[in-house]
């Protein structure tokens, strides 16, 4: 439909999640118009990121180093350790500043459908940390879906025997929520896990 | 909250429009999971837009050559021109395979409250095209907006006293619509611009 190079790039565009043909082909334009310096400085983003970002030896977070900045903060508690699925689910439990421990990414969440098993997960690699850190307390910060429970439920029936403390994170209504608006489950979480005045 | 590169990447991503700060990060997270070429794929593809398009000589749509693919057909009808806002509506007129003749991008629409009066329009070329390759027919194919309308207006203002013929495409209802659904000034045009059967 375009010529060369702007066609390459709708494709390449489109290519990436939630971007469908009108929004690639908005955002190629865009890009056409924009400033040459900010469109090759979004290039160079995109190069960096491949080039100089890795998984951090440790904790399996993306860093530029050896080991995450989380990892290498040496204020942080080694023995509190909350398990993710994915390494941008950090930032996030990081902008609460309630926890003050490391992390572990397992990478994915266990789902049979999609053929994840346990060996698919970082779970070994969880196992030896235990040993060599002193790890005591192992809070599953999966997500709250079928798979991220079942994660959850499978990390306490491994480590708990162990003597570790498994905890997970509280489901429930969120914080400026409405009643009206909570599911029945998520209600019913709320219910379950009611805490006493 | 990320590590340099990838918080770099976030950043230049969300310039984008219509990419906020949560799918910024969605996708720099795709980029970074994905494959290393797939991605420098994306960033050579934006080098490329920026060092081999340019704007096409006779009619400013893009292209990589001096004059863009549909001034260079020579099968082409060089005596009506289609004038369009920006050069990517030129794909969607043809998508519609029922134009056969060459196109005029403005760079804009008139719209004196965003300072853009006909200076800022491709006017003097457009006047320049008519008299070098005897044009005797213009199709205003601006947006069907306050500012494509007054655009239009214009043009036929201008080039009917020099013996063009000037038209617009129809305003109606979208074809697979229901009337149910249709705004009040669309179905009036629909009214006024009603066909013998």
């Amino acid at each position: 439909m375009f010529e060369g190079p702007i066609q390459r790039l709708v494709d390449e565009l489109s290519r990436l999640p939630g971007i469908g043909r009108k929004s690639a082909q908005r955002l190629a334009f865009h890009l056409l118009n924009t400033e040459s310096a900010d469109a090759k400085r979004l290039a160079q983003a995109i190069i960096d990121v491949k080039d100089q970002m890795r998984l951090c030896q440790r904790c399996f977070n993306v860093t530029s180093a050896e080991e995450c900045v989380i990892c290498r903060d040496v204020r942080r508690d080694p023995t509190i350790v909350c398990v993710v699925e994915r390494a941008q689910d950090i930032p996030v439990l990081e902008s609460t500043q309630e926890f003050r421990g490391r992390y572990h990414v397992l990478g994915a969440a266990l789902s049979p459908i999609d053929g994840i098993g346990p060996g698919q997960l970082r779970l070994a690699e969880l196992e030896q940390r235990i040993e060599l850190e002193g790890i005591t307390e192992l809070i599953c910060a999966t997500n709250p879906t079928i798979e991220g429970d079942a994660t959850a439920s499978y990390i306490a029936r491994e480590f708990k025997p162990k003597g570790l403390r498994v905890t997970r994170l509280a489901s429930g209504l969120p914080v400026g929520g409405d009643l009206d608006y909570a599911d029945a489950v998520t209600l019913g979480r709320a219910l379950s896990g009611r805490s006493d005045l």
